[in-house]
């Protein structure tokens, strides 16, 4: 590589990549115990959910991204992969830490079970044999790596290299390995955050370590054990040839002759080079190498998923780094890169560490400052974006102090290894509670398919994005795909009962056609028509509005009749919003949303106009400021619920009342803010599913069934809501129904309706 | 009834009523004898097809209009009945005469076949015994008229009655059809048109006639011998009691166990009373008279529907006049009516022909100018549309030249009886294959939803409109429903596959999953995006396109590629449009419409930009007059093409070849008009369907499945068409392609998508 390379590409060429996590998580209750319960059966076949799965044991929990082309994308979906599956763990948590919890005895340890798999058994009973049971416990971060395809084929160009372009790859994703080794020392230093071990883990480990915290045992140097002996290293040490890929196989292939590994997935190097598809020699001959995996990363207990996002961007800038870096000619690389990182494994916390580069000493501190400041002058040539990253850096390689191992062990040692780490644990399941709605980085789609999303992935059904603007998804499972828009827009549905519930006019005529209540009526157009029409109108409960409408323009309501002169005015309201006119009895009683899903009633809803209720101290803009403190209350439909808005309506709203917003209300009293029940506007959801009779669902699935439709929102006029055959109406259907009110609702139960879409689409 | 109902209703809601014709029309071959061969087959089951049937004979077909409530749309409905039915007539017409063209003897006489229905070949074979079957092979038309409801609720409630609305509505239609009854012949002077009789009809009629054209036989006096005793009348006759309507049942009743009658269909009066359901006494006393049946009209020659818009408008005032002219007492009304229908029928074209009125002479012309000019009155008093109508039947009346008798004994005796109708048989079945893909009265609706239509009515599939401005129908056989808007979007698509084809990007990448060959390229948005991208595609053919676009605003070409200025242009342009845009690979060949239903491509087609073709003589304005002069040409999308209009673009067009409209064109060269072959701008459709290779109809399949459609527009370009393997691409996907465009192309076979969506809708 020549300066050629280094000009004349813009940062946002330089940064497409492609990232993808892997990070594992011990389950354990409430104490620190490992979890003696099955991986919960919600995430399905293990072997079959691309993103849930488990590791080693059965209680080692395995979250596995999508690949994403922006590491805030990865960590972000990271993090809402952590909260799908602590949602699903009643009495559990996910232990933070790369070293475990409290082990129970080797052969207690309970190992994965994969089903009809009998190599995977087989596989683990022989590292358990061979490593010890607890070190397969031993937990943590895998970043899959790539350079994106225009990158990598305008360095190809640059080069006027004669190979072919895979040759090419393998080259540049060889010579970074190479250096990534080199270096990788530093990454062990400034992530590293496994440095205390629990007096129950293997024993030659706890022995040589004094016990720092209650039942936590550490050297007070260490940075991070996971990459000493003490974790997962090959025995005896594996150093494989990285010259091309071609020795690099051969090498691997010697070791295996000579027993020294079972295969290439024994091999626990700090980086996998990786080609796509089963992990073997075979195919990473055939195929070359497509990305890389860097192995040695600490989850890390202060971010909920493992890694925080600029740790990830950190790492990105140090592959860059190591690309462009020209490597050393020393020889020993190798086993000095072994031996540095194991020495910063171990005692990194000191300044003065003496590292070997290139067969010098040097100390961590003056070479890690050295290898920075490097990165932060590319960073500068190139334009990146991670000059604050490194700088923050800079002060961690400055002061172990703000190293992610000092501050771990600083907190243990307040109060005890496992209360600290379960306590960071209980706060990250809180979080997840309190953001369940949410499935990061999608929170600009729709909540409706960020619930079937999360739902999908939950129960290891695959995703794809086919639109993001338009929310449109893909799903699959066993070979079969699904496509859906907007949550609820499916294959399921056909095309000519959606335009029929689109259409009033068509929807009733269907409706009654199967003797399903609907409002008696008739459409009219013109005042010819509408005049000869009033007249049986007169003094009769009646609503008058246009055919097609939106707020409730030109509505005009008579729950009492009203006289010929009045009917004519509404006509008149009525046909300044359409040329086509509704006039249609009246129907007492309340509306309430039955959602029909698959022939069944799965959730009944009732909506109220936002209101606050008095405490007898609090104004009205208190009051309403404090119900909008509510995490499922936001702006602009991102949330479930929204914000109650002080605009000019509400304050008219009050002014009728006699009130302002400065209006103190009487304890208990139940104040409406607005006219509309929407929720758009601040009004409330509650959840009425249990209360609703049986009739009433019965009608709402008949009434979805004459239509033709699997999905529909069925909004019905109930006089006497709960009573069975208490008079009804039906309203209108609804093809594309809101589901979050019903999955989040104000009050009352929330319904997984992320399930029952996919149990209509056939993924149950 | 008093004068209060003359009073205070508007002209419209005089006219609330409703309408349905049958009418029956022999089959005979050029020649003019009786067809000997089966019903139609396409027709389907006679029994279960609601629109066209056979009555007696399996020759003499019987069209069904549904109700109308409108005169001129039931006429219009019987028109487009006699289109369908003829069409399918190969070698055959239908006889516009009442009286039968060759009748072969008796027992040659094919009765009408019903699959299963044992009573209705032994009530025929009865029928054939007793009254002769050259008499069944009389045709007519019957006229089902009832009231409207809110008239007969208005004139209810006016009449301060005592009795219920049902018995009111009983007496109402008691009086309106004795007095009906009374003035029938009338009717019979105006609209009869069955004065001639051939040779070979039943010997005791002919024998008493002479020959007053070749093999035709008349008094040269006579109006209508159907309606006299050579038609079809009971033996012996038979006065049915009208004053309430148990007596009429009781009346019928007592002539059915004297032997008399069979049962009550065997009643050949002027008008039946019905019920609706079933047509039996029990019905009519249960349910009440809900419509009543005029059975005296003859088949009017001159009319391709057999009835003029104008007889039927008529008929209404005829009755509206029965409804409100006050009864004579005069006892013996009913004998003296029959004589008065006889006489009108047998000598009814001599002026001074004597009637009976209330046991007083009066001739024919002196009553019936008295009861036009009172009808004349009762127009102007409730100000009816009927006046100009009348008028001309005053002219009628005052000259009985005028009638359609005269005239078709006039038309006979230029040639003779058989050619003269030949001839006009002729001329409608032409008429109607000019007018074949159109389904009056619903022209205002699109094509599409007419071709269905009519395929549907043709097959005797039950059809409602659900919402005619929105082509929302239903079509209903064998109890099963199907709902169907715009003719395409039915059942049988999936909601999601349609969204999938509304956006391209997500029709892309269906496709490519599938392998199916679509346009490389990619989707961008902003300028940043743009112009990386932009660099990849240099020199390339390639279409740079906005994202969403109408007529191919914003749209570059560049066939032989271009350079990166001329690129970041075409952007600019594109952008222009949307804020994403597409850059993609530009394919070679032309671009085909392969239509695919059901798995199958059933049609292709080929669209060029409007043209004329030389003739060495004319100029290009008189080529294109002469082209536009197509039935299948029109303006505004009511025709199958579009006439070419001469506009500015036209001109613009033909400049830039130096022409002009004025332009005289060589003989054989073809002429291009615009740059886009729009069907809608005048351009010509093109079928293609055989010259497909079956690779391509495969693919066009292919592409349907991938993306989950049943019935799918695939637009494929092509490089070599009609070769196998040639290269291809998948422009677009369309769920709701034009089917007019395929079942009226400007050249090629006509393709009957109709039944094409009948298959998809499983009504085969």
């Amino acid at each position: 590589m020549n300066n050629n390379f280094f000009s004349d590409f813009t940062a946002k060429q330089w940064l497409d990549a492609e990232f993808g996590i892997e990070r594992e998580g011990l389950r354990v209750d409430y104490e620190g115990n490992l979890s003696m319960k099955s991986h919960p059966s919600v995430f399905g076949d293990k072997k079959a959910n691309p993103y849930i799965t488990t590791d080693f044991s059965e209680s080692q929990l395995e979250l596995i991204t999508p690949v994403f082309s922006k590491a805030a994308d990865a960590i972000a979906f990271l993090d809402s992969l952590y909260n799908i599956a602590i949602l699903e763990m009643e009495d559990e948590l996910i232990w933070p830490q790369s070293m475990p919890a409290i082990s129970p005895p080797d052969d207690e340890i309970p190992l994965a079970v994969f089903s009809g798999q009998e190599y995977d058994r087989t596989y683990r009973e022989y590292l358990s044999a061979k490593y010890g049971g607890k070190k397969q416990l031993i937990s943590g971060i895998h970043i899959n790596f790539s350079f994106g395809t225009h990158l990598l084929e305008k360095l190809y160009r640059r080069s006027n290299s004669n190979q072919s372009f895979q040759n090419f790859k393998n080259e540049l994703y060889l010579k970074m390995t190479r250096n990534s080794l080199r270096y990788n020392w530093l990454n062990i230093y400034l992530l590293g955050a496994a440095n205390i071990i629990h007096k129950t883990f293997e024993e030659n480990c706890v022995d040589s370590l004094e016990e720092i915290s209650k039942e936590g045992y550490s050297n007070k140097e260490a940075v991070s054990f996971r990459n000493s002996n003490c974790g997962y290293r090959n025995k005896p040490m594996i150093l494989p040839d990285y010259s091309s890929i071609a020795n690099y196989i051969s090498s691997i292939n010697s070791y295996i002759e000579k027993g020294e590994l079972k295969d290439i997935r024994e091999l626990y190097a700090g980086i996998r080079l990786k080609s796509g598809g089963a992990y073997t020699t075979d195919n990473l001959l055939k195929n070359g190498i497509q990305y890389i995996e860097l192995r040695t990363i600490d989850c890390n207990p202060f971010a909920k998923a493992g890694m925080k996002e600029e740790d990830l961007q950190f790492i990105h800038m140090f592959l860059l780094y190591c690309l462009m870096k020209k490597e050393s000619t020393y020889e020993n690389w190798q086993t000095e890169s072994e031996w540095n990182d194991k020495t910063v494994a171990v005692e990194g916390q000191r300044p003065d560490t003496l590292l070997q580069r290139n067969g010098q000493n040097i100390s961590l501190q003056d070479w890690g400052m050295e290898i920075l400041k490097e990165m932060l002058d590319l960073n500068e040539q190139l334009q990146l974006p991670f000059g604050s990253i490194l700088k923050d850096k800079i002060e961690v390689m400055k002061d172990h102090e703000q190293t992610y191992s000092f501050r771990i062990s600083e907190l243990c040692q307040q109060s005890d290894y496992i209360e600290a780490h379960l306590e960071l644990a209980k706060q990250y399941k809180e979080e997840a509670f309190n953001e369940r709605f949410r499935l990061k980085p999608y929170t600009d789609m729709e909540l409706s398919t960020q619930i079937l999303l999360k739902e999908s992935i939950k129960r290891g059904i695959a995703f794809e994005i086919l639109d993001r603007q338009d929310n449109f998804i893909q799903l699959t499972k066993n070979g079969r795909t699904e496509y859906i828009k907007q949550a609820t827009k499916t294959s399921k549905d056909n095309y000519v009962s959606v335009l029929a519930m689109e259409n009033k006019t068509v929807t009733k005529k269907i409706l009654q056609h199967h003797r399903i209540n609907v409002p008696n009526g008739e459409e009219v157009t013109g005042w010819e028509q509408a005049k000869e029409a009033i007249v049986r109108w007169v003094n009769k409960p009646i609503v008058i509005k246009p055919k097609s409408t939106n707020f409730g323009l030109g509505i005009s309501i008579f729950p009492d009749g009203a006289s010929k002169e009045d009917l004519i005015k509404a006509v008149e309201i009525a046909f300044a919003e359409d040329t086509f006119i509704l006039i249609e009895e009246y129907i007492r009683g309340k509306e309430y949303r039955f959602l029909v899903m698959n022939g069944k009633t799965v959730a009944v809803l009732h909506r109220v106009p936002a209101n606050v209720s008095g405490d007898g101290r609090s104004t009205i803009a208190e009051l309403i400021a404090n119900k909008n403190e509510d995490p499922l209350r936001g702006k602009g439909y991102k949330t479930p619920l929204e914000k109650i808005e002080i605009d000019e309506n509400l304050k008219l709203f009050l002014q009728q009342e006699n009130k302002t917003v400065n209006t103190v209300l009487p304890e208990g009293a139940i104040q409406h803010l607005r006219e509309n029940s929407n929720v758009s506007t601040g009004g409330d959801s509650i959840d009425v599913t249990d209360l609703a009779s049986n009739f009433h669902k019965d009608i709402a699935v008949q009434a979805a069934q004459a239509i033709g439709a699997n999905i529909c929102g069925v909004d019905m006029m109930i006089e006497q809501f709960g009573q069975e055959t208490s008079p009804y109406c039906i309203i209108e259907l609804n093809f594309n129904p809101a589901i979050h009110i019903h999955s989040y609702p104000y009050k009352g139960k929330e319904r997984n309706i992320g399930y029952e879409i996919l149990k209509v689409l056939g993924f149950d």
